[in-house]
């Protein structure tokens, strides 16, 4: 029996591989499961910094598994307790990305429909094959994405979220990156090879300075200037304390590599 | 007498056109009244699925009618009240945009400044035509746009409204696009085509999905993502139990075109 | 001795030079100290429109001064209760810009890091010469850039920010300008002549004008929709009651210069 989500730990580096390629890595619910899951263990695992998300086949993913939401309406409701259930089980799953300790990035080529838009926008950062397309297309079945919207539209300008949602239409690699979905686009021969170097860059840093960084960021955003200013000032001041930031300033000042313990 | 207000309905799409030409489609109090009205009918009229807002002559709109202001000062207040109103009056105008239960695409030539950009802003979704100028530049004759700047700063990153707010200067259609105030740019002679275009595109779209959409956009925009989910995730439920959304997963699923009632 | 912060007054344009180009700038203590009083005097001084900062030397400012901070380590509480300070002080600092009645608008070259990058971030406009690089590479030795990230998410997109913030890497002054850290770019030989020429734009305008909307773009950015639109309508009002203002729209519509005397 294959696994429906792959984990491979390369250093510092985990990678999840979405891995139902043949139905274009669909969020079933035991694909939400896995990913929960996975997110679960990652939370405790010291030795993981940085965590890479792509999808195994001709795609990234495709959104969730219309088949089995379906299905769900041969009960009694004809499915309300069900969908609502659905609904929340996936937010969850979007919502631990940005709780995770760790940076997470989108590895992203073909398409990312739907939900699976909905997880590039909810990563920290995301890297796109050159060629790949971005939608929120579930208008286009009568079903409008209104859970993938919470994520895009806080990370896009409003406008060009309202277009997606409204036409279905797909924007290109070059507009996601011009928008603010992705950050990097590179050649598809790369893009392994390059997710893997930016995660890198990042596991390469102090990781409990930058587990302290990744709350604090989401922590902060959407408080008035003041109250984010107090908030972050007492982080940084705690940063400060730590054994291994004064050694990091200590060796910059020295101009030599930091001796860290972490 | 010429109606300083037209619409024209082809299909589904209503276009307004605001009609005075010779004042470049100045917000006048007969032209917010009269475009109160139609926002509101339309709001009531189900055979609209899509609204565009147009300007006849050579400009989109050049905001306020200054002459009419400027008739206030002779009360005893010299214009206090007056102008309190005649701001609430636009505002309540522009808040029925987002309100209205049909998405609303600007189209746009010429200019748009003052409470015209404002308008633009204030529109779902913008298309503009090639040599398209806007702004912000109250302050050129002493009035800061205070109220345009509240829609403009919802869709244009901060420094970008500001130094059209200070400073009064035009920015491009190209630039426009970068920065979010617009979603498409098309030459002058395709503007209206285009923009019927997308209309159409929208209007194709199963009208219940798009309306529980567009409600919801602007309602999780403001929240924090737990709430944004909480309320997007009931939303979708209720979505996936229409009898048409139901068909048009069932005719994706079985490769046929949906056969929608709604 | 020299003095650390330069100040110095052309027409109504005031211009800042952080000046210890020796240490990139660095905001010690007493250049904290600096600004802090050069704000608050610039706040109480009516002959000043508008405020330039700029750098000395080859850079605009590499951020907070670190050797300053290690020294702090030497107290009994090794430095905790001297970092919590002087994050709170760079804070008010960093607040005190847009709290400023006058647009204050960066003019950075060479390198803008960490806090530096901070400042840039939380003036109101800013303009930067070709070949400038923008980071917040704390990161780099372990100390996570907490603090101008309050001032960075407010003006960039969320992804790229977190990019940024977590890879230490610098980007350069073109992305800088797409992504809306600064608003114009221009040869490194015209830095001086092109900020000051956006200055005297500004000044060039009804100051109490500018005032009243600088005051009011802050005060409404985080609010909802109703609510922004409620407070600044009333701050249009009170703009129109302005001697100038009916001047300025006097002028306007008898096609001659206003007489303004504010």
């Amino acid at each position: 029996m294959t696994e429906i989500l792959l984990r491979e730990d390369r250093g510092a580096v985990a990678t999840l591989t979405l891995n139902r390629p043949e139905a274009l890595n669909a969020l079933s619910d035991a694909m939400l499961a896995a990913l929960g899951d996975a997110f679960a263990r990652l939370a405790e695992d010291r030795t993981v910094r940085v965590v890479i998300l792509k999808g195994a086949g001709k795609a990234f993913c495709a959104g969730h598994d219309l088949r089995e939401m379906q299905a769900a309406r041969q009960s009694e409701d004809h499915g309300a307790a069900a969908f609502a259930d659905l609904f929340a089980r996936c937010a969850a799953v979007m919502q631990a990305i940005p709780a995770l300790p760790q940076p997470v990035i989108a590895e992203v080529h073909g398409i990312a429909t739907a939900a699976g838009c909905q997880l590039v926008a909810s990563c920290d950062m995301a890297v796109a094959a050159e060629g790949t397309r971005f939608g929120v297309n579930g208008v286009n079945i009568g079903l409008f994405c209104s859970t993938p919207m919470v994520a895009l539209t806080r990370v896009v300008p409003r406008k060009v979220a309202f277009e997606m949602l409204t036409t279905g239409e797909f924007i290109d690699a070059a507009r996601a990156r011009e928008v603010g979905l992705v950050n990097r686009i590179v050649p598809a021969a790369d893009l392994s090879a390059e997710t893997f170097r930016l995660a890198s860059t990042v596991a390469g840093k102090l990781s409990t300075a930058v587990r302290i960084g990744k709350r604090a960021f989401y922590d902060q955003i959407g408080l008035g200037l003041g109250a984010a200013y107090v908030q972050t000032g007492a982080v940084m001041a705690d940063n400060m304390l730590l054994r291994d930031t004064n050694e990091g300033i200590c060796a910059f000042l020295e101009k030599r590599a930091p001796d860290w313990q972490a």
